[in-house]
């Protein structure tokens, strides 16, 4: 028994050692969450405001500037389908996407385009959870770069 | 060997499956990082520039609305220090602190009080990280609740 365990131990050392470093470690996300936002910009340039709030999670928390959480699908098509009228058209960018398991952290900006014009640029974190192979987002906050209106 | 390596398996799966299990599965953090918010509001409300931004990493990313990214801890005293010379006080109050590893994200909202009144109400998400044995904002991005002045 006693040689057994001598064997043992520094596997399983190791193995803990392993999962212990995994689970402090960040990974890089930055290709797959990129990819998500491409279907988000293509879903929303699409205009199918249905199809669109499938990029987010069912319980989903939308955090906008100047305004209340928003929550629950309604209430989410809702908010997006005022930006849609309003004809913009948001180009994102991705600066960081670290995973920790099921997770994403995510910082980007946007530059939010109307008609030839870049009519706001805004800067976001977008906290990302995979739900049956897919990302989706959880929680969105941004606001302007540009000042206050005057 | 056969009979050790068969010992061997279903202790190693097992190890492995948990970890890979605390690795997906979030913790709630809201204890520490109500305690972390109770030091940042001390520190504020104290008026010590120096100190209060020991509340942020070294390389802290701090998205404020209707400016740019202010990074680095000199630019993230001028931004606090005129906040305190206007003579505000946050109200800071946690909605929801999950863990991963050494990083928490936290959802929450802020009361701004100024004198007797309540002069904004706003919403943030801050990632924290553990730093030493001490937790620290990384980033930081809030918008406000209140209509856009007219």
């Amino acid at each position: 028994m006693k040689n057994r365990f001598t064997l043992l131990l520094p596997i399983l050392a190791l193995t803990f050692f392993m999962n212990t470093s995994n689970l402090t470690a960040q990974k890089d996300a930055s290709v797959e969450i990129m990819q998500a936002n491409e279907k988000f910009m293509n879903l929303f340039n699409a205009g199918d405001i249905d199809e669109f709030v499938s990029v987010y999670t069912e319980d989903a928390r939308l955090l906008p500037p100047n305004g209340q959480i928003v929550t629950g699908k309604e209430n989410l098509k809702n908010f997006w389908n005022g930006m849609m009228e309003a004809g913009i058209k948001p180009v994102l960018k991705t600066v960081s996407a670290h995973r920790y398991g099921k997770t994403v952290i995510e910082e980007g900006n946007v530059a939010i385009h109307a008609g030839d014009q870049v009519v706001d640029n805004v800067k976001y974190i977008v906290i990302w959870k995979k739900i049956n192979g897919d990302w989706k987002m959880y929680q969105d906050i941004w606001n302007s770069n540009n000042p206050l209106p005057n």
